[in-house]
């Protein structure tokens, strides 16, 4: 892929997330703007809402930029996304006829405060991380050997909307029930098992109405972008309230995604096929498109104080069995519609080797092993204070295609009752 | 509970769903009349627009009935909702000064299409019924005994919005995976063990933020009101996927809501406690109110061309373990935020004996033993064109308080791939 320049110089340095090749969307304020849609370029937001208003981009009779969502310029469909890339690329490419125009209309990231980039609809969390699948196996129920639906089926479950947050938005310990194996009785606090689990979100940009499956193909065009997704998992809860119906509060309590929407358009040279297949999948899984993406992912981990953060894990997005198409195609194949600002959770990204571990679960074997930090503390858990960055990007040559990073802090519990 | 008449003549009969006693509240629309607001009285409806554009009714400085859903007022909170169910009352008493002003507003419920009530911000299912969970237990597992938290946590799965459909909806039958016990390989096709859930549904009218804990007593007076809920169930698709992470395609097909908001203000008079706990809760869903209701519930199938349809159970939603109110606590407590439109489904209601089990997997016992409809035709689970109706009311002393009928007809499955 060619690396384009523009105009913006910032947005010409190799180590930059957002080069022009990007164009991440999300949702920004300041201290006199109120949150509308914008555009990532360098070390600048491009603000959609004032070009809109200037006339510079229009892409609908109505206005679609000056709301604190993508959802509108979603529901337009696949030829309106790719018009707006092109018009923003024409608008931000080096020596372009309409710069001093568009120049007025940049705000510093420095002084943008980033809000959600999407309502979600509803959030559904799989579990596409074979590695992940074989430890979790491991870990709690005493086998490394997949659940027997696990290659036949990319296993999800419906996870809550109304916990999801942009990245810095703190997370309270959550308080729930929790039993140790040898207690008689379940007792409730806060958790004291807290947990990562380091994803990526696929974010549904075109729907389908109810009782209209669709396949892997098609469902890879409805995908709009994506973004890094830490799904905050109670480790204590969870053991103890998932059977026989799954996870609940032990997952309802935070997901923290990065606040750019990376396009799936953004991110087409960066493709790469799910890994071969172990057993044969059905055919309404069947597919022509390389679903899956070489994104490197780290995830770093900042005790309270601590003057840097340590590096605690680096993986890849390419490790994953299954697809964010393969997992649309089969959430939607029995008749679920499906809703522009659905958030589809990956699952644990977890390399086949230890420090390719994408939860603390894993990489402190249940919390049998303790890991050192930098700072000389040891983890097995998140502590009070604790905070975990997820950061990502696509390498192209000379430039990198970034996501921001996907941060939270973990505070103390609340009290209660 | 003293019984209330009214100067619509319908209103007064023993035998109406919706009597001045009740005055559900719903979505409506005809053929000159785009869907709005509308409130039950007898075989009429009461066209809640017209009456707020008339200056009738005013409840806020916005209008806030013109809408196809009731979250705005919902989002008032329960000072509205008290006030506004008085003045309905004062408007539609017998003798009732303004009875001519009000009367041009009331347009007959047999020219009144019905739609969802709310919109529907996410959707929570449990699994409160004693006799259904050992049951389910007893078929899928080998031994009715419970899972081991069943009796300190109201157990519930995040279920799929984008699903609900009010009754009336045609359902396709859902295609999905399955696998036979002794095959090798999972197939993909039409559900061939497709069944319903009788449930109620308990609808958040008002919120809680992230991270904001509430006691029982306070998610009761959240909870506006219920509704009759079909979980419609694809019990072999379940049976494949549910391992480790619980049901997703196998509940994602439909589910089936009755068109009227019965409120809570007007199922107050028929409250009931939980029964004893066997084991002592733990203190955070400790509570004062009595959290159940006496609403006698029946189910009736009846196949295409059949001149009538025969009932297959009759129960209580007081059969219930845990209240709607100890459900929405324990959905909170761990920091997830609700919001207005959440819909919780109370879990499948199974009285204690054959002839009370709530769904068709209990009733023919996992298909074992079928049952015989009044047509001569037998049932294990739903064939094409079947018709599934749940009924339900609370009886008072001349009158009840009915929840109108939740209907579904199950059609032939899509062709796919």
């Amino acid at each position: 892929m060619t690396r384009l320049t523009s105009w913006v110089e910032s947005a010409n340095s190799a180590d930059t997330d957002f080069p022009l090749n990007n164009l991440p969307y999300g949702v920004f304020s300041t201290n006199r703007l109120e949150a509308r849609c914008g555009v990532a370029i360098g070390d600048m937001v491009l603000d959609m809402a004032a070009l809109e208003e200037a006339g510079i981009v229009t892409i609908g009779d109505d206005p679609v930029f000056d709301v604190p969502y993508w959802n509108d310029v979603m529901e337009m469909g696949s030829d309106t996304w790719a018009s707006l890339r092109a018009r923003l690329i024409e608008l931000l490419i080096t020596d372009a006829p309409e710069q001093a125009k568009v120049a007025p209309h940049l705000v510093p990231l420095s002084e943008a405060e980033l809000h959600l980039p999407i309502a979600v609809s509803e959030y559904t969390d799989f579990y596409a991380g074979m590695q992940h699948a074989k430890n979790m196996g491991a870990i709690l129920r005493g086998s490394p050997d997949l659940p027997a639906n696990w290659l036949h089926i990319p296993v999800g479950y419906n996870g809550r909307a109304s916990s999801v947050v942009v990245s810095g938005t703190e997370i309270n310990r959550p308080n729930g029930q929790r039993k140790a194996p040898d207690a008689e009785m379940p007792s409730f606090g806060p958790s004291t098992r807290l947990d990562i689990e380091l994803e990526m979100g696929a974010i549904v940009g075109t729907g389908t109405p109810m009782g209209h499956p669709i396949t892997v193909d098609e469902a890879d065009a409805l995908i709009f972008g994506y973004v890094l997704l830490n799904d905050w998992s109670a480790r204590d809860i969870q053991g103890w309230e998932y059977q026989p119906l799954g996870p609940f509060q032990g997952k309802a309590f935070g997901t923290t995604i990065s606040p750019w929407i990376v396009t799936a358009a953004a991110l087409d040279p960066f493709r790469t096929p799910t890994p071969p297949r172990e057993k044969q999948l059905l055919p309404y899984l069947d597919s022509t498109v390389d679903g899956l993406y070489d994104i490197e992912l780290t995830v770093s981990m900042q005790p309270e104080g601590a003057v840097a953060a340590t590096t605690i894990t680096k993986t890849n997005y390419n490790r994953m069995y299954y697809s964010a198409a393969e997992q649309l195609c089969h959430h939607a194949v029995g008749g679920c519609g499906m809703n522009p600002g659905d958030l589809l959770g990956s699952g644990t990204i977890s390399g086949p080797v230890a420090g390719e571990y994408g939860s603390l679960m894993e990489i402190s074997w249940a919390g049998r092993d303790p890991f050192t930090l930098t700072t000389g503390e040891t983890r097995t858990f998140i502590e009070d204070g604790d905070t975990l960055t997820l950061s990502g990007h696509a390498q192209g040559d000379g430039f990198r295609i970034g996501f921001g990073d996907c941060a939270g802090k973990i505070v103390p519990a609340v009290e209660f009752p």
